[in-house]
């Protein structure tokens, strides 16, 4: 008999919605002797803008004390000047990312069968992507002068450690490792972008050597985007910085059947900080409160987490669940909670 | 009666093949009384590794003398190892676009009628992507220190000035204002890059007041990559900075049939120096000297040439005698210069 403590961050639009089949969905997946306990937390654009509160080091305190956390979405109307320049994704998201040193941002894609893809010929669609969560241009190293002036400079710098690089990448060989196809792809700029390119190069060309049965290649993050709607087949573990993997994982998604599927885990492979699970789709604030909302990427997402946590075997449960249910969905829509009732139904 | 004083720089692999096609056509399209005089040079991969050199400033010196540049492609063997780091992707290509201020890459997205897009239902896809092509992350201001160590730091900057995304902006909205849609779409990632996203945006919001009739909108670069699969038709005219340019023209043009019918332009508008054109594409070395290449982005590029030199009737000749053959195209190869003759001969 064991315990999960989980923090859950439904967070705006239709995160509340998803959030609650996912839990659903986890509760019937655990283990019977696992004893589940949930706190909530109202983060979120809704909450600074009654709050004025984003996230402070005492709500980081609280998170940590738990063992995971699952995170609906975050965000509000873009129109709203009060949540002008991400102010949210970055408050928010980005902070915890950072904070919890979430280093490995791991998203898994699939074409499920009978999921619609954009593409005419998409083949089998089975690959993770591996993106780095942590530094890239994402640090927000940045700074202007002259500001609104015609003499304004704008920059932003991407940090690229041999910490971060190598940590990621080990991950990345150890995911490419435990798949049947063993391959492993780096995706980067490596002709642009020369210093920090020749790092990520040179340490996938080290790591490499420890890993001798997996086969190790190289695409410009312009070129992938080809292979993704040529042959997206051809992808197996790739692995990236924070920017492209971040542009990648959108296209990934979308050639398999769309960000309603996706399911992502920021992970803190230590175990330092709990880790933090969450679909890859927005709040959609149009759809929200309509029950229109697919809750699967969010409880793909559980299936992360509980593989996060060592529970293969729930975790594998809940992911064959939700390929049954797509195999089977037809044409008539389904409320949020309907869809999340029929994956649990067929868990218990 | 008029001169033409072209710049021709074959480069390597397929480049040579489909250089001379797009000669061929160029000749073919030009008003009679314009007199066409080209100078090859020997710029390339296959230049460097048998001279050492790549691209002086003499050599800047004399293309400057030139009305406008053609260029094949440029890039040996990956794997050689005297060609590491982009070696000649920046020191020939991209010292060209920075030395010749060539801020504008001007590339068009058309599928073509009875081109195969990858995508079950692409609908209408005609949009133009103009692309920064003197700052962002392509300035080259990154270092490292400790390179090699595991206290290896590794930057990037990306560089973007008032000056450089105005003049850029500028010239896209009047690219939209040009266009029966009349639609910009910003593309960036304002809610992580905030700095630079501030700039563009705040540019965009500007210079939008004088252009009233053109409607405006903005994209992160990771939705951009999903609408381009799913719904490529809601593009009109993009602008964006140079990395994310780079991105989505390559998916822009696997999209709309692939990288072998996409052209692109690098433009200095102010005239101060020759603009210059080339395919997308990259010298394919595996099928180089075997006539298999197809030389159509290479002929479409002449017509972006032509447009730019005002030739404006003879560059839609170009066009349309591309869309037609296109269209004539059956399942059976034909070589490189087959097109070539084709297209030549439908303009005569
Ligand atoms: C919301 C945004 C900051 C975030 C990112 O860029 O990482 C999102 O796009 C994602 O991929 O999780
Ligand atoms: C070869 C490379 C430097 C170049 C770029 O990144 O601009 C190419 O991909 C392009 O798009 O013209």
């Amino acid at each position: 008999p064991s315990a999960l403590n989980l923090a859950v961050i439904p967070g705006d639009g239709i995160g509340p919605e998803v959030i609650a089949e996912a839990v659903k969905v986890l509760q019937a997946a655990l283990p019977a002797d696992v004893t589940l306990t949930t706190t909530e937390f109202p983060f979120g654009a809704g909450h600074f803008l009654e709050t004025g509160r984003i996230l402070d080091d005492s709500d980081l305190d609280e998170l940590k004390k738990h063992d995971a956390i699952l995170l609906g979405a975050v965000g509000g109307d873009p129109r709203d000047p009060r949540l002008k320049g991400g102010i949210i994704e970055r408050g928010l998201l980005l902070k915890l990312r950072f904070a919890l040193d979430h280093y490995v941002n791991l998203r898994p894609t699939t074409l499920f069968p009978n999921v619609e893809s954009p593409l005419a010929n998409p083949g089998d669609v089975d690959f993770v992507v591996v993106r780095e969560g942590t530094e890239g241009p994402y640090v927000g190293n940045g700074g202007a002068i002259r500001v609104g002036t015609p003499a304004e400079v704008a920059n932003e710098v991407s940090v690229n450690t041999a910490f971060g690089v190598e940590r990621l990448v080990r991950y990345g060989f150890a995911v490419a490792a435990s798949r049947p196809a063993k391959k492993l792809t780096l995706v980067h700029k490596t002709n642009v972008l020369v210093f920090a390119g020749s790092l990520w190069q040179r340490t996938v060309d080290r790591v490499a050597l420890e890993f001798p049965d997996v086969a190790v290649d190289y695409l410009h993050i312009d070129a992938v985007t080809i292979f993704m709607v040529t042959n997206p087949g051809r992808f197996d573990t790739i692995v990236t910085d924070n920017l492209f993997g971040d542009i990648i994982t959108d296209l990934a998604a979308a050639i398999s059947g769309g960000i309603g599927l996706a399911a992502s885990g920021n992970i803190n492979p230590d175990g330092t900080f709990p880790s933090m699970f969450e679909p890859v789709h927005g709040s959609a604030p149009d759809i929200a409160g309509q029950q229109k909302a697919d809750p699967t990427a969010a409880i793909l997402s559980v299936a992360l987490l509980l593989d996060h946590l060592g529970s293969v075997d729930a975790a594998a449960r809940v992911s064959a669940a939700v390929s049954a249910d797509l195999a089977a969905r037809g044409s008539a829509p389904r409320t949020t909670a309907q869809i999340g009732d029929a994956i649990a139904a067929s868990l218990t």
